[in-house]
């Protein structure tokens, strides 16, 4: 078996969040998305979404780098519901000693530039963290509107979790968390989600 | 239903590529891996991969983009197997009309920006379209490598025909380009690809 550079180790590595599922649902309804695609398409829309943050001046790169990275710990720690409370509360622990194992793969600088990229994402204090996690809350709103509130619906979800839980996005944008009023209203009137 | 703006109308269109299945297996060989999924795998390695590049001082936003949006045109020209021929001579003309379609969902500014980015990737002129093509040929061999060959295997590839078709890697990389000669000569020995 060859061996390869550290680099190439982490790539291999982080193959695995392929295989993390998530509670949401790909559009078309053929199967739960995993973290890997859903981190994909996160990446895309801070891109496409940068004009609607409320920050003016943000480091892109650090953006879009944060939305590629921001649930590499899954691979360790699972992917958490963000309507499940009590997991919420272990979450962080575990994620921490993922995130030293597995950014500990790569050599200190680039294993230090992306663990603090992810601390600063999980702190939501700058811009660029705020933005990237305004947008990692609306995606999967946006997709259940869009499914017909069909995981809302089998969770047990109401209006007011989904507002709550979601508050921080108007932190990172005004504009996104006034669709997220919208939808959780229309969502409400066609059942797609419990009215209160 | 309500409206969306043009942005979150693209979001939502191109959660269409989270089923576009390629050859490539996910490394625990369960399924086919899809163009969303292999779009973030590439661009978390090419950050990791930067200091092997054969270029200084590359602009790694557009690197990072570039490998972002790079399999977009797939959600309506389907995945061209990298070692079928005759598909891939039909492949161009079929990838600029859903170019035109899909980054026409976006307004003028960030669609000439996305689409442009998508052109220089597809000449591979520029330093950060050489390295990103180079990386996105050199992750499939090494998956090839570490499932055995399996997906090799199955469609009767040859050693030659890797090393023919990807020679391009040493234009972005000399450093993988080696890595995969190892990668090619070890396959061989082991029965993974077909030595002639």
């Amino acid at each position: 078996m060859l061996q390869f550079i550290s680099e190439i180790d982490f790539i291999i590595e982080i193959d695995k969040l392929k295989s993390v599922f998530r509670k949401s649902l790909v559009l078309d309804q053929s199967k739960n998305e995993n973290s890997a695609e859903h981190s994909w398409h996160l990446a895309v829309a801070v891109t496409v979404l940068e004009p609607y943050a409320n920050f003016k001046n943000m480091d892109m790169l650090k953006v879009t780098r944060m939305a590629l990275i921001h649930d590499i710990v899954e691979i360790d720690a699972g992917d958490t519901y963000a309507y499940d409370d009590e997991a919420n509360k272990l979450k962080h622990e575990k994620e921490v000693c993922a995130a030293d194992r597995i950014y500990g793969l790569l050599q200190n600088d680039r294993q230090n530039e992306l663990k603090n990229l992810w601390y600063e994402f999980e702190k939501r204090e700058s811009p660029e963290a705020k933005f990237v996690d305004a947008v990692d809350r609306f995606i999967p709103i946006m997709i259940n509107y869009l499914t017909q509130g069909k995981q809302w619906k089998a969770f047990g979800v109401t209006a007011t979790k989904v507002l709550t839980r979601n508050n921080p996005i108007n932190d990172g944008s005004t504009y996104l968390w006034k669709i997220v009023n919208e939808i959780v209203k229309e969502s409400v009137e066609k059942g797609y989600l419990i009215g209160s």
